[in-house]
């Protein structure tokens, strides 16, 4: 285990609840704890025994009591980081909790940067960095099919299949190594060895894609899509909204991010999180302030993964409606044909906007399945598979597309009759971006990179 | 210990975090987690040892792993609701959380009520009802004035107090029951009973004024000024607001209330909590949307314990000075001259509005001490006492008083020599409102209105 420094942070959320948790991570946390906790035993906590609790006081350099505690001891490296962790849960709250770790610091713990316990985990060997990566997707995750993608990741199933992919590739090489090793001997190399690396290869290619088809997918269920409503007023946007969400409510949580001002709703659209982005209109007018709100609402439908563009059957289309299909009709877009329960007044020269659209009404909830299935068809190609790994990360994307390429590239060469020990360079570089997914080979910068996106406490 | 059902909640604050707690308490609890439990160690978590923990999974129905997770263990009575007690640590974050909390749902736990856990402490006799309130009140505790009035509160040292002057209207009561024995059996009275039971008295009525003293500076304490910065538009009133909050940074925070909608701005004033209100003015104004929201700010200057009234030096006063005034004349409220930085351009006839008011300057920080000294006096009594108890609850004021009226009453009718059985009543009454403050005299329904305004998993 290599040497580092104590940490600590609080691990849970920060708000009002029962109970908050300060981790501390290090060699000397145990010591840390012991000079500002009193137990009620009196015994001292550097005797305490591994995977136990003992329930006293936080108290101050005056003896003060700060907070009634109960501390818990793990021992590394059978702890999260790997390393002696102690954790003291006191009363929730942002005074309590934030006096308790003042103390904790006073004691000569350091506080730990965003994603620092994780990051410990990782250098420490106990996770991989998909492992370490997934952490962060379980926290995040905005729905149980996110989570679950998440868990498996976390388990270590992609890493897995990482690392059998990486021993086909390092069995290439041996048999790469082994063919130079018989020419520099002038013996006649085996004349099978280019077909087998050629074989392997194709296995590897062939995994890869496998891996890279659920991409696409995988970034949706991480990270969800954005979705915008676009329609002139009164056309329904807000009722199609609350329909949406109502269904769902049980489900719909508003999840505060790291920063706090931002609250962003999502619905759950059978596990694919979506993310309803709020627009003001995008009707041209000449009022200065209102110009600002329609350019900001450019951006966003600009942003957007797909549009909502809705109109009204009873109304019929005008001008206005042209108006906004004109400005989105290059994007992604479903168009919804509102208020048929009411009387349609559709005319013959609308039917070429309509010829696709889906006909619903947000007051009876007709169509509104329709909509889903469009959605779900748009993004993903039939079933959502959730027992298998999942590539969600656009990191390991891109990695498996440079693994990809190399093997693609040495594949060619083998059949060209290339050199062997030519073809070994790529072999070596594809088995590098490989090696970047789970960390093996990974810069330290990098690695710093991803864990700085991690949330303090974690 | 009473028999209850077995209940569950999310015991962490709400939100992205490392590590969330759900608890489970009561009879049960160990048996519900045993069900969606699997430890690495293929124990059974039936015979955990007290105050011990266990790494592992939660499955699903399917056996399906939903979170990796860390259990621990309190048996009743050592535990925060006296119950037996299982905490599940799992994955910070709301998915995970709520996934975890259902599966416990599902094998058998109740959803807890708010303030259900700490209602169970309560009901199980180990802590009373001043120290149940004093949980909430460390949670919610916006300064470390607050959090520390309410540590001493949870170490029983109100009760203390309460229950010593129980003692003393107990002895008055037997007094009277001996003195009133003798007069039954046509013996002769002792004398002194009469004179023993209005220094008793008499003792009381000091100590609960004692406790009384304390009330207006202890509400304050606990629940923090609301202030109100008035003034005409560019009289610094924004600045002084960062001024006030800049100070204090590292210990200003936004403690988001139960309703998640509502943050509130605090500042720290040497231990007082002072909630900044926002106003939009309050201008007369033809314009319709401008007068609700003047007439909202005429609400919130009613509301608040604390006007500031920002004038500029460098202007002047003028009609809309004066208009502003005289709008809060009769409230409490200081007078600020800003700009002192600048030339002053105050005329004779302005300094009736100006004898008593503060010279500041928000740019050089100048008298920003004294504006805080001046609140301070306004609302302390000299020095705060943070050392002993202090009366932080209306609900505890209101009980004090009736117990203080009630002694009162009794020792004004021994005082006239009235029939000593004729006072026991009162006596008895100031009892039972000193019992209502510890609990050990309250009603069921109280009692539940009392833990129904705590948070959910408390």
């Amino acid at each position: 285990m290599k040497e580092f420094d104590t940490i600590a942070a609080v691990a849970t959320a920060l708000g009002e609840g029962g109970i908050s948790i300060i981790r501390i991570s290090g060699n000397k946390s145990l010591d840390i704890v012991s000079k500002i906790f009193r137990g009620k035993s009196n015994l001292s906590i550097l005797e305490m025994k591994p995977y136990t609790m003992r329930y006293g006081n936080i108290v101050d350099s005056k003896q003060e009591i700060v907070d009634e505690v109960i501390i818990s001891y793990m021992k590394g490296p059978k702890s999260f980081t790997a390393e002696d962790t102690v954790e003291i849960n006191c009363h929730g709250g942002v005074t309590s909790t934030n006096r308790v770790l003042q103390e904790v610091i006073k004691s000569g713990a350091r506080l730990a940067e965003p994603g620092e316990f994780t990051k410990r985990a990782f250098l420490n060997g106990r996770i991989d960095l998909t492992q370490a990566e997934a952490v962060i997707d379980i926290i995040r995750a905005k729905t149980d099919l996110s989570m679950k993608s998440a868990m498996i990741q976390s388990q270590g199933l992609l890493s897995r299949e990482i690392n059998s992919l990486r021993e086909k590739l390092l069995n290439v090489l041996a048999l790469i190594e082994f063919a130079v090793d018989f020419t520099e001997d002038d013996e006649e190399p085996d004349a099978t060895i280019p077909i087998r690396v050629g074989e392997n290869l194709q296995l590897v290619i062939n995994e890869v894609d496998r891996l890279l088809s659920s991409a696409d997918e995988g970034k949706i269920i991480r990270e969800g899509l954005s979705m915008v409503i676009v329609g002139k007023p009164n056309v329904g946007k807000s009722s199609l909204l609350n329909t949406l969400l109502r269904e769902k409510r049980a489900i719909v949580t508003n999840i505060p991010g790291t920063t706090r001002d931002v609250i962003e709703e999502y619905i759950n659209l059978d596990g694919i999180p979506i993310r309803i982005i709020d627009t003001a209109g995008i009707r041209e007018t000449e009022d200065e302030v209102e110009r600002i709100g329609v350019q900001r609402s450019k951006e966003k439908i600009d942003e957007a993964d797909i549009i909502v563009f809705m109109v009204d059957a009873s109304r019929g289309l005008d001008s206005e409606d042209r108006e906004i299909l004109d400005f989105i009709k290059d994007k992604k877009y479903i168009t919804l044909c509102n208020k048929i329960d009411l009387d349609k007044n559709i005319e013959a020269n609308d039917l070429d906007v309509l010829s696709n659209s889906i006909e619903v009404s947000t007051v009876t909830g007709y169509g509104i399945d329709s909509l889903k299935d469009k959605i779900k068809d748009m993004f993903f190609k039939g079933h959502i598979d959730s027992e298998s790994v999942i590539i969600t990360n656009t990191r390991h994307k891109q990695a498996l597309y440079r693994a990809k390429e190399n093997c693609e590239v040495a594949l060619n060469q083998v059949r060209n009759n290339e050199y062997l020990d030519l073809i070994s360079i790529y072999v070596t570089t594809g088995l590098r971006a490989l090696g970047e997914i789970t960390g093996s080979e990974l810069e330290e910068d990098l690695v710093n990179k991803i864990f700085s996106d991690f949330c303090v406490g974690k």
